[in-house]
């Protein structure tokens, strides 16, 4: 088990990540289909939440996805089924040659993002495209608003940090990408806004994928000292008060591409 | 001279609004085209920032546009010419009966949003819309992080809050319009992002729209004590920081219809 993964390894972590690629496949994956016979590989493909839309969207690319967890592999392989090719491998120690690379919800983990990415470029051939994609949490915001929530929130970040992470990465894409040499660096915002009239969403992704997600460290924020349990529980509460008929909810992903010249 | 409008009337605030409208233009009247003949009425249209775009998206409406102040709607005539009748009214006695109604950076200022948009809903035949584009300076982040600059951004909110207006206003335009009685309410979020690869955006919205409007009330947050001049020149010198190469921002605004039923 990998402590530094701050949303820990469950079967309900694993069901939010499945919920969240759903409700948000459209949202992310749009504008990313591979060519028939590229060789794509995904990076730390986790449960394969992302890589059933990946194989969805470019059938006939020759997809290979890793991941440092043999625990999550199972799961992803289980999940995807056939038409991927699976290999348990660490980030930094990847070789092979590869005309696309598709990350999502990797670098928000790594205490060395940019060499990270320095490395990658060097699996892709000259011409190849590198595809990141990231939260950031301070894009969070709601109705009613509440300090409670958002400190909640906060906690999240502080916890994510603590693991040498950065829940905030989604504002530095630009910066990284362009640090480690990419070309024709472009990001796009993919916001998520949910109210009464988008149930889908609120449901979706309001309650079943950002504060499910913010609930499931409620115990280590409370055992480390991050949040007392009164707080964290009216934080949690105010969160789900957002999806009331006159709540809201707004968050924005980040979706970057760059060029290897 | 309405003290309760929070950036004040003068020359550099006139050039901000216009420069603000020009830049965001694409973005926040897209899907935005009134039928030929239709009565529309633009509702606080200030200098005319908005109302040039009206005009140009629907030449062939009958377009009102109403102001409160008689100096903003002189500059208003003379930076829209010809195609508009311009009337000074306050929001809460106008009357008439129109088909559409415009409504752009107003209901930030207002003490009572709610009870304005139940008013603007006598104005409208069955069946007609309202529009309504608000910002919320929650959404408002950035890289390179910056506490000084979050908290200038702070100083704004709580000037806005002071003169009874509400600066996070673009969250709660669902609720807003629901409780008003407006039916068939849809509420979509228009991001703005900018980075070195976006260049106009990085001088037209970052610099010269949002940087240049905190900075609109600096002497203010001084004089009111929210802010010391140490801290405030670092907050915005840290925003300008956001303009640089590797810098990013990031705003939300929000835009609603409705229909009247």
């Amino acid at each position: 088990m990998d402590t530094t993964y701050v949303h820990g390894y469950t079967a309900p972590e694993a069901r939010r990540l499945g919920d969240q690629a759903d409700t948000l496949a459209e949202l992310l994956h749009a504008g990313t289909a591979y060519p028939a016979g590229s060789r794509v590989l995904e990076v730390g493909c986790g449960v394969g939440a992302q890589t059933v839309h990946l194989l969805a969207r470019s059938p006939h690319a020759r997809l290979t996805a890793v991941d440092v967890s043999a625990e999550s592999l199972a799961e992803a392989r289980a999940r995807v089924g056939p038409g991927v090719e699976f290999r348990q491998a660490d980030l930094f120690t990847l070789d092979g040659e590869y005309d696309h690379l598709f990350v999502c919800f990797v670098l928000e983990h790594l205490a060395e993002p940019e060499k990270a990415l320095t490395h990658l470029k060097t699996l892709l051939r000259p011409g190849g495209t590198i595809t990141v994609v990231e939260g950031d949490h301070g894009s969070a915001f709601f109705h009613p608003r509440s300090e409670h929530a958002q400190a909640a929130i906060g906690c999240l970040v502080r916890l994510q940090a603590g693991a040498g992470g950065d829940a905030l990465i989604g504002r530095r894409l630009y910066p990284l990408l362009d640090a480690a040499g990419f070309a024709e660096v472009r990001v796009e915002p993919r916001t998520v806004y949910a109210d009464a009239s988008r149930p889908a969403l609120v449901t979706g992704f309001t309650r079943d994928t950002f504060t499910a997600m913010v609930e499931g460290v409620g115990e280590t924020a409370v055992a480390r000292g991050l949040a007392t349990a009164d707080g964290w529980a009216r934080g949690v509460a105010d969160l789900h008060r957002t999806t009331g008929p006159d709540g809201t909810f707004h968050y924005t992903f980040f979706k970057a591409t760059g060029r290897a010249s």
